[in-house]
């Protein structure tokens, strides 16, 4: 039986190397298994585990520089029954791939919004005057670079070797330590781990996130991660993204999920799994 | 002696309609003093007040559709000094300019990446297979479409009458509530009022979230919004943005902000100021 992994394509994208490291981990009999399928969007990817159409999907959460991956967290939380199944971190090594012989020839340069984000001091720096166009992955950004020496491409090394497109400055990112967390989900119920990841709305009166916060500090409970995204119906109007550094089936959890349920207006528990570091 | 007014340029934006309907709520003899100077980006329209260049800086905070700015977010952490004066909450109203004469011959949609985000279904539906090309605002993407049918930019009907484009579609939001919210920003002391802004970066430890909120949900002080941002150095290391409602002065709020300083490792105050609905 074949296991089909979503990811956001196509092939030389970072979510593709996640996804590759993930199976480097798995034993070689069922490596074979699992076919990948890259996706246009991060939504279409996880609206085709939702579906059926695929099984897994691997999907940025997070990265250490820019933050939150808005579309990941809104996505998760309008479609019913995606349970996350493992957390990967994966290092991010910008580098720019262009056809030209000098940073002087570069007129445009295409990318991610995540890595122009990434790599914006280096940019300033070192291409001050350039128009920085964004694209839907890294990998679509390389399409630009077909007989061209004025353009240039934020991806990785693997995706300039993919493609076949010299490395014009191998290391480009403004911080060192620039990770992406994904989290690998499917229907499938969580395996149970280290973390758990939930979210919840909350009604508009005043007060209405202290209640819920409380529930967890008063127990102690360790929230390694807060985000807010808005409701979209009205301002101030939040959805809140909680990852606890607990297992969900704790006696303490249970009491406080129970509890959550009497403060909040919906509340989705998106389950329990284990991160792994993983190498690119 | 005049009031120099920072915002994100030029003439045009969401940001200077902010700017001036801020203006309008002013005595009429105050006014007249006041002269707007656009900056290309908000981070350069912060900067300028930190350095003294301006004395008041208007810019987004959050979006009601697309959630925080963070470069809003960075750069008020970054900078020395910045106190909010007010806080200020703009319809927003998108428009679809071009001069094509209908929707068929558009190839491509210019626009800052908020708008984009906030008429992402509607370009779905009626545009689905233009090319999306984020710009620094929704200004600078009326040029694009000088004197070229196949173009259209996403701005506001001020901008459409501004720039004397004609409106193709008048309303294309998402969602009908789209509202944005605005700081107004200076050296000067904030002036007192019903909400307080603030935010504060952990250690790296277990627990260093709860304790922090502990200290506030003990109290019964209620946050309207959380939101966090990574430190950059480290994935799962966080500042975070909360806004209180209530005034810094409250007692209950200057000993929660002395307990706060022993949990956390910088706490920054921006301030405790009204919020100002405003028409566009």
């Amino acid at each position: 039986m074949s296991v089909s992994v979503a990811y956001l394509g196509p092939p030389g994208t970072y979510a593709e190397a996640a996804t590759e490291a993930y199976l480097r981990t798995l034993p070689n009999e069922v490596i074979k298994e699992y076919i990948l399928n890259p996706y246009p969007t991060i939504a279409q990817a996880l609206q085709a585990v939702a579906q059926g159409e695929a099984t897994l999907a691997v999907v940025p959460v997070e990265n250490s520089i820019e933050g939150n991956v808005a579309l990941t967290l809104d996505t998760i939380w309008q479609l019913e029954g995606l349970q996350i199944q493992q957390a990967l971190v994966l290092p991010i090594e910008n580098t720019l791939l262009s056809r030209a012989s000098s940073l002087e020839e570069i007129k445009t340069v295409y990318s991610h919004p995540q890595p122009l984000g990434q790599c914006q001091r280096w940019l300033e720096k070192f291409l001050p005057s350039v128009q920085l166009v964004p694209t839907n992955s890294t990998v679509q950004a390389i399409k630009y670079l077909e007989n061209n020496n004025t353009t240039a491409a934020i991806a990785s090394a693997r995706a300039a070797r993919l493609y076949d497109i010299p490395i014009l400055v191998p290391s480009i990112n403004d911080y060192p330590d620039n990770c992406t967390r994904f989290w690998l989900v499917s229907l499938k119920p969580s395996p149970g781990g280290s973390h758990t990841s939930l979210a919840f709305s909350t009604h508009d009166v005043p007060g209405a996130l202290v209640k819920p916060l409380q529930v967890l500090a008063s127990r102690g409970i360790n929230m390694s991660r807060i985000e807010s995204r808005p409701t979209k119906r009205s301002l101030g109007e939040y959805i809140f993204f909680i990852d606890l550094e607990a297992d969900a089936s704790q006696p303490n959890i249970q009491e406080a999920l129970t509890e959550l349920a009497s403060h909040t207006e919906i509340v989705k528990l998106f389950g329990s799994y284990n991160v792994l570091p993983i190498d690119q």
